[in-house]
């Protein structure tokens, strides 16, 4: 257990706080609820920034930039979207020394400004569909705040989408649902349920809200991503319409979805352990440290030339950093990597070395092996996939050991807080229903899982039929 | 000449916004002096931004994320600071319902920020140099702007390094200037004159501000990067100290540098022509195009099978786009991505490709080429090099013809409008002289470039000693 890393037994939210200390990877700005994202943390979301980025170009979109300041009366024409926003607005009043006519709100998310921009860019039906995203700070002013998992200023990016029908709408939706899927577990070795949430819970202005959904390490649930299906609302409060190839004019469909910094507090909470960071290797900037180690000072250029040796072979198969510093002992350099969660750690030393041989460390189980020299190149990117598959299969495992089916509510309330996760109830699909669980237990409904079978039973909280069951868990 | 693009010659301001206009770069927001940056604009400035990024990180930086939002006390710690940014903040007065203890101000710019938080950061001399870059958006309220040169909003990086030394802090200024001026000659193929600006010029808090100076094609010089020698005026006014070696305490020493979408603007202004953008290879999200011919519908699949299977040649040595679409004449595609400044059009036509030929089209010359099947994978790398080259030449041979060397005030008045240019003058190094001009001229010092040989004189002014002359020219 690494020094100033409360434990999580201990205190789950002390520890996700000192790891996030401890690592560098943020840390709190002088203005309430606003975070500074250190290097070692920003770095973290580049991988996911490029990641993401690759797979929506590969998608079909394209990246734009929308202006951050949005007149104040542009929000408050959609009703539904106004009325979730503004209690979190920031806005500008004066600029340039002078108070301004109309006031400024720093956009909490982008629909506004942009289906007022699409009203110009789409006339016929050949202008659809239209697939841009964007890479965006945004402002929610947020009462309790968390780093990375809920912040006043946060980055993000935002697809927005233009549909000449429904169902390509519907389709768009569910696409970038699953491109987040995928990226979640694939990339962040992070499983999730996906599917619709209730009314309740749906985006401000959105006809669907869909999401995926993670269980951190405390089995409490984060939303780690959205897409919604946005109808013809945005279009119609924005008078966006498009003539079809029969002439006809109509409202454009659309969709929107985003993910955020949050992602990098979910692969905090997903993966990390009482020493630190443990990052899946398809998301580390550094995947593999080499340590050189000697004795004595003549020692330290041979073993520093065969960790540099080795840094050159892996370059294209793995992101490699050598350590060589002078000043810190091999157990310090051990300990720092780790809280840092380099996936891989080579230890280049004499003993080893004289046998043909250097030492493999993962980062997530600690288990040592010894491999021979010239087998390092082969052997470091297997690893590397064993690793991501293995923290993969650890979560998924986490997960099903914390999920439960239940049918009565008093057990279930007895249950939620300890020991907590997901739980699977049937649901007669009423708000009333949902609103008592909430106010009863803290839970909300998480999503209503694609891939949860069809299962007739009564309802948990009134016993009216319920066809499927919903996921409910407390959530961040 | 292409329809809907005013000709330079005819009115140069209205050529350049036609350009954005048509290409579909830019287009101006609702909010006053801000821009909606469209996918064709958005993706000249990720070809800008990628290709930097790895250039900062070749020497060594490290990008982070600081908030959007300063307290208003911060940006009045230090004094020149203050008061060459007040008059363009823009200021949240209002968040989350309700009115703020204190006014935040969006960053026009994040030292003050930075050197706050820089100040837990640095303790020790093992602790410096400290290498960071940050990609934001900023916000200065100007009162006159146009699409990219100078908007209300606008995307950056700005690097805020921390030294132990004034050496090196100097180091690192002229070193970031270096990577300026290499990205504008080598990517931009834009040639630019450096050195120290003026104190009347330099950054509110900077001890020396050094810069990269590009001719546009109405001869107007654009200031295209800047990198500010910063001493120890940030240190001091936030109190960032390091304890040196010898156990010493001294202030830090700091630079800071930046580049915006400006050079977007700056990379139109320079190439472009009167069918549209012209665009450098090395900066173009699409190097080449594919354009299928056919005159009968039979023709169809197998031209663009050809042109298909160039792009998969092409893979990895160009980024490549086919248009193949049906419902628009090959006449209307040439004009559409000449407009778009593709710097290479590849057309597969039946003629040609009976005769076992494509013919390669230079977007920069309209020069023609055929080129035999087998060879347009080894000819359009080498074409698409020369043309890089070719619009350096250019550009270079451009500003030769129009930077003059005068040594008589009268004369200098009388041409700076027209022909107007780059004025190299002796210059005695006084405010005084400069003012006199900027007022009779509107013409400012650009820079004192490094190059200017020694050379004594007599001040163009008031006709006292001059160690070397300083380049005047009208300016965006």
């Amino acid at each position: 257990m690494a020094k100033n890393i409360t434990p999580r037994a201990n205190d789950y939210s002390r520890w996700y706080n000192d790891v996030i200390a401890q690592a560098q990877l943020a840390e709190h700005a002088p203005v309430k609820g606003c975070m500074v994202i250190r290097p070692n943390g920003y770095a973290i979301w580049e991988c996911i920034q490029q990641t993401l980025d690759r797979m929506f170009k590969e998608t079909g979109h394209v990246n734009a930039y929308f202006p951050m300041f949005i007149p104040e009366s542009f929000i408050k024409k959609e009703a539904q979207h106004v009325e979730g926003f503004s209690p979190e607005l920031a806005v500008v009043t004066h600029a340039g020394g002078s108070k301004l006519e109309e006031p400024l709100v720093v956009r909490p998310t982008s629909e506004t400004i942009i289906w007022h921009t699409y009203r110009n860019w789409i006339q016929s039906y050949r202008d659809l569909p239209l697939l841009i995203n964007q890479w965006a700070n945004v402002v929610r002013w947020e009462l309790r705040t968390r780093l990375f998992l809920r912040t006043t200023e946060f980055l993000w990016q935002e697809g927005h989408t233009a549909h000449a029908t429904a169902l390509e709408a519907h389709e768009e939706t569910i696409r970038m649902l699953n491109v987040y899927a995928t990226f979640a577990e694939e990339y962040m070795a992070m499983p999730v349920l996906m599917g619709p949430k209730t009314d309740s819970e749906k985006f401000a202005g959105a006809v669907r809200t869909y999401s995926i959904e993670a269980m951190m390490q405390d089995r409490r649930a984060l939303q780690a991503g959205t897409s919604h299906d946005l109808g013809q609302n945005f279009a119609k409060a924005f008078d966006v319409t498009f003539q079809d190839a029969e002439g006809k004019r109509e409202h454009v469909w659309a969709t929107s979805w985003g993910v955020s910094t949050r992602l990098v507090g979910a692969l905090i909470m997903c993966h990390s352990d009482d020493d630190g960071l443990v990052l899946p290797p398809r998301l580390a900037p550094i995947q593999c440290v080499i340590v050189p180690i000697w004795m004595k000072d003549e020692q330290k250029a041979e073993m520093t030339a065969v960790a540099e040796a080795i840094r050159v072979e892996l370059s294209g198969a793995a992101s490699v950093k050598v350590d060589a510093r002078d000043q810190y002992k091999p157990g310090w350099k051990f300990a720092e990597w780790e809280l840092r969660g380099v996936p891989i750690r080579i230890e280049v030393g004499p003993r080893d070395l004289a046998a043909g041989q250097v030492t493999l460390v993962r980062r997530d189980t600690k288990v040592k092996e010894t491999v021979p020299r010239e087998a390092v190149r082969e052997r470091v990117p297997k690893l590397l996939e064993e690793i991501q598959s293995a923290l993969f299969e650890r979560a998924r495992s986490f997960r099903e050991a914390n999920s439960h089916r239940l049918d009565d509510y008093e057990l279930f309330k007895s249950q939620v807080d300890e020991p907590g996760g997901f739980y699977w109830l049937p649901w007669c699909g009423s708000s009333a229903c949902e609103a008592r669980v909430k106010e009863d237990t803290k839970a909300t409904i998480r999503c209503l899982p694609f891939d949860a079978p069809e299962e007739k039973g009564s309802c948990i909280v009134c016993g009216g039929a319920s066809e499927r069951r919903a996921v409910w868990a407390k959530a961040y």
